[in-house]
């Protein structure tokens, strides 16, 4: 059935840790020759709200006000396994991307490279008029976002990744991409009892940091939000719903470290985070979603009323911290 | 392979619902005739430390020092398939339980019954020169333990079940059971999303009445242990480790209600309660056994590390609402 954890997949090692595939498509964004020239409405970005790596690009696209220069489609929670595993457009009508016409996002991918063999991934940025795929770069594209898209930015948009702190922001991005982004799947997708301990001391230790740098600081890098912080958001806010139990990264949920959770309600409360995040969607990818859920679960068919994350709205007080009320730099 | 999840099992109605098993041998302890005579080495009692209705009875044995009196069989957390659902002996010497000479439990069933067609359960009381089983009532067992066993018990053994606040206590104890105890099972065995979700509103409403009958009241009766926490300490503390994820119980841990958090420390911390708790006997049961544990989830064979219930034996101040330092009703 090509499921994932029937057999060791291939983006297991031998001694049974998860090594998350390379990107296919990593032409820049910008103005040089041979780079993705920066054009309003000439790309579709698709996402499925289930994904933290897509949902990055969708928190940083709202913030600086690029919705109406690139537009979104939107995939289903529920992946297929048929013909191989993909992601759909079974939430449009007709199961087809209402402006690209096609009903796996497999089909741009193979229109970009007809010898792709790797996971179709989101986010990925798609030329419209070609129908395909030009840049699957999940890592640097809010960089791209937030850099050479500027001149398309909305009016007084923030500054996520100021030149200033540039180094510090990516020295830590580096961090929070290996050992928390990356580290909650090395969890989930470990085939020995070895490799999933490892990560998960990882994990945990590198919450365990971030829960103190936090203390004394409302965002990571000071007063204002910057990159760092919308990719910490995306694992973060999965994390109870759908990690804890799912992943087996079950030492504590978020809601127990005090600094962390105040500081994932107060991004939640931010415009651009909670408003692109869709818990229900979370929830049925990683429980009845062929793709990722058992076979054991998908059998029973029953999604998980809990957990409460009503409690998400609730007052941080983070604001104390910083002595503003504003949390966005904006220049 | 008679795996419980595979196909709708028995115990599953029309609706999806979940109906536990009637219990077979049912016949009382006690001095009538026809009653199960009471008396010194003359009965094993077989049980897990996974099961949440043996260990009742495990810990009302030793709070009323009947060790000596009735002595113990202890089955592996790994329930064998093969050649049916079964409880097995494999943590003893040469796979048998010492005193009766059996691999399997299934085999005092049988001969107490070889026509038993049913799931061989613990706690079961076997006679032990007969090698059959004469009691598996779950249900009364704690309460033939507390009276007609009282002969026995160690001296100064403590009142589990006093006279004058029975008719109480086994109001109360029909609620825990339907609501609590085998409410976790309704959730987990359920095989619709409506049987689901009825049994998760009512589980959780009742946890939420015994939150606020917790905030002033040590025990579910007052200043005294009694039967009531035996029975309520058995689902409470497997909560958070299991049923919170392998049930879909996951509205809230129990850690996150102040006042059964605090009771259920202040249980675990009484000798015959935490004590006979084995967290990882559960969680090997919960993630790893054949009988319980979905196929993906044994093909990875990983167990998880978390959650932390290191906490479990931090300070619960609860002795201020009893203004006692003693838990137990000695007369």
């Amino acid at each position: 059935m090509g499921n994932l954890k029937k057999e060791k997949p291939l983006e297991v090692d031998q001694s049974g840790k998860f090594n998350r595939q390379k990107n296919r498509f990593t032409t820049p964004f910008g103005n040089n020759p041979g780079e993705l020239p920066i054009e309003a409405g000439r790309y579709r970005l698709l996402w499925s709200p289930v994904c933290p790596w897509a949902h990055r690009s969708v928190i940083v696209r709202r913030v600086l006000g690029l919705e109406e220069v690139i537009s979104l489609g939107t995939a289903s929670p529920m992946r297929p396994n048929i013909p191989r595993v993909d992601w759909e457009f079974s939430l449009d009508e007709g199961n087809k991307d209402p402006v690209l016409e096609v009903q796996y996002i497999s089909e741009v991918y193979l229109n970009a490279d007809p010898g792709y063999e790797g996971r179709p991934t989101v986010p990925a940025m798609v030329d419209i008029k070609e129908k395909k795929v030009v840049n699957n770069d999940y890592f640097r594209l809010t960089n791209y976002f937030e850099t050479v898209w500027s001149p398309l930015h909305k009016e007084n948009a923030p500054i996520l990744y100021p030149e200033s702190i540039r180094e510090e922001i990516d020295a830590l991005n580096d961090v929070i991409f290996h050992e928390v982004n990356n580290g909650v799947y090395k969890c989930g997708f470990a085939r020995s009892q070895e490799a999933y301990e490892e990560s998960y001391d990882t994990l945990f230790n590198q919450l365990d940091e971030l829960e103190k740098r936090l203390a004394t600081s409302r965002f990571l890098h000071g007063d204002y939000i910057t990159d760092s912080d919308v990719r910490l958001y995306a694992t973060l806010v999965r994390f109870d719903v759908a990690y804890y139990a799912a992943f087996k990264a079950n030492r504590n949920r978020i809601v127990d470290f005090p600094n962390l959770w105040g500081y994932l309600r107060d991004l939640y409360q931010t415009p651009g985070f909670g408003d692109t995040t869709d818990f229900n969607a979370i929830k049925v990818h990683y429980h009845l979603s062929n793709h990722i859920a058992s076979d054991d679960q998908k059998s029973l068919n029953i999604l998980p009323k809990g957990p409460d994350m009503s409690i998400i709205n609730t007052p941080h007080n983070r604001e104390e911290l910083s002595g503003k009320q504003e949390k966005f730099l904006i220049v």
